[in-house]
């Protein structure tokens, strides 16, 4: 099934303890689609400017990234530039230029009004709901978002929430959201705006599902040599939307593996910058690593 | 088989955003014993004043621990006053007052030298060291710490590292030690020092079990209602050494089921105050627990 992804298209300047990229490919959709591309028909939404890489667009439609929706605009590309510390929790931004991005207004191509599956990374939830009013009737719709717009658009993300079935967020940003500590507290509230099941990432202390009829904590995969986390989450929301859209029912079961395929992309990722360990991904890498990660938290009668 | 435990008994004065108790039944030795004696038969080594209420005596009686090792001083018992914000993490503490246990000495009684499993709960690394010079040849020795006896005693935690099989630490506690960030590098540094084994707590988030052979990582059994986490990691300790204390082998098996156990229990001791919960434990709470737990982070193929 095909699935549509909204986000951003970004030039990303990075120093870890363990080295250092300049303007790498990045951003939430090109981390997501990367990721979801795997196991799914990936339709992209995003801007870029005239001086975006054209081996980047390239890449993405090596990868079977449907870019149709991909618009160049005529200024400068999105770039971020961000250090982490060692223990690679935190990033330290050295700067934000919006740039073409300031002025993103998401136009779905006719092509994909009719999208079975739809993420909405995190963006203005303004924005968001405007793509909601783009497509037809997708069969599932989740979103991600971030504390600055809990904080400065609270009455829009609730709306949005109205229309969306899976809601991610980080554990502070859900309590945050909901005012609850207590995260099945958190998750009742989240649903009271709409959506059934919420994804709360938290890092490299794994993920929890919480839906009204089950709940699911899986730990993150434990890796020797953590090297630069961006983009994890949005590589952990590729993992799982892409397996959610090539299965026909969504229930417990694909739910947990689509949060097992989400934790191990994202443990591929931040092996390397940018997206370039998940462009040398095989199948069999992820059918090993899903194994591996089974055995991790295996626990017999 | 035997499981000897040396660690603090204490009268604890704790306010969560939940309620409040006054000179409440507390102290390492006590929450591990309460959790442990649920699988083993458990000798406690300990020192209170003669102000300690003799319904407490009574009371660990009750629950068939071996008290022949608690020493009865003529001064007063340690206490110690704490308050937790909404989030239960931190515990910020009012006043500590050693008493009797700023001069203990643990003597281990002649009847307890043959113990087979030895827990060292977090006390100065000396005096860990002066029990293991008291006992045989026990075939499990565990320890905990805390970051006070890192920074302070280095050498001498060292020392009693290298009689120690499993060594308990919090993941904080764990990377000061070591010095290194990734937990995987900070075990293999354990390991240099003697234990074979590294559980590494991770309170709300798990626990991680790293051996030279295997890894595993389990996440917290999730609670509506957390209550008092005064106790948490030593009610872990508790159910995770009571449980292999009664097995034959030493192996991930069994260290995959006492990690289980000790995940269980610790979720049973912060749903209230003190061991009360603990106390009113039966085998079908524990086994209806430990199913659940199993569910939680269960994976199919």
């Amino acid at each position: 099934m095909s699935l549509l992804v909204v986000g951003s298209i970004a030039l990303d300047s990075i120093k870890t303890p363990f080295g250092k990229v300049e303007e790498a490919l990045g951003g939430s959709a090109v981390y997501f689609s990367c990721a979801s591309s795997l196991f799914s028909s990936v339709r992209l939404v995003g801007v870029v400017g005239a001086d975006f890489p054209k081996k980047h667009i390239e890449l993405l439609k090596k990868k079977g990234i449907d870019i149709r929706g991909l618009k160049i605009d005529g200024g400068k590309t999105f770039r971020w530039k961000g250090e982490y510390g060692f223990d690679l929790n935190t990033a330290h931004t050295i700067y934000t230029h919006l740039n073409v991005f300031a002025e993103f207004k998401p136009e779905i191509p006719a092509e994909y009004r009719d999208s079975e599956n739809v993420f909405l990374a995190n963006i203005d939830p303004s924005l968001q709901i405007d793509v909601l009013r783009q497509v037809e009737d997708p069969r599932l719709i989740a979103c991600d978002t971030m504390n600055y717009w809990i904080e400065n658009k609270p009455k829009e993300l609730k709306k949005l929430l109205k229309g969306v079935h899976i809601f991610f967020a980080n554990d502070k940003e859900v309590r945050q959201f909901s005012g609850e500590i207590n995260l099945l507290k958190a998750a009742r509230y989240i649903f009271s705006c709409g959506p059934k099941i919420a994804i709360i990432k938290k890092g490299e202390h794994g993920v929890l599902c919480i839906s009204k009829d089950f709940i699911f904590s899986y730990p993150a995969y434990i890796l020797e040599d953590a090297f630069d986390p961006t983009g994890a989450g949005d590589t952990f929301a590729g993992g799982f939307m892409g397996y959610l859209s090539g299965v026909n029912r969504i229930n417990e079961a694909s739910l947990r593996r689509a949060c097992a395929y989400g934790t191990i992309l994202a443990s591929f990722a931040v092996e390397d910058f940018s997206v370039n360990r998940l462009l040398k991904l095989t199948d069999k890498d992820v059918k090993d690593r899903y194994k591996k990660f089974k055995r991790l938290m295996h626990l017999s009668d």
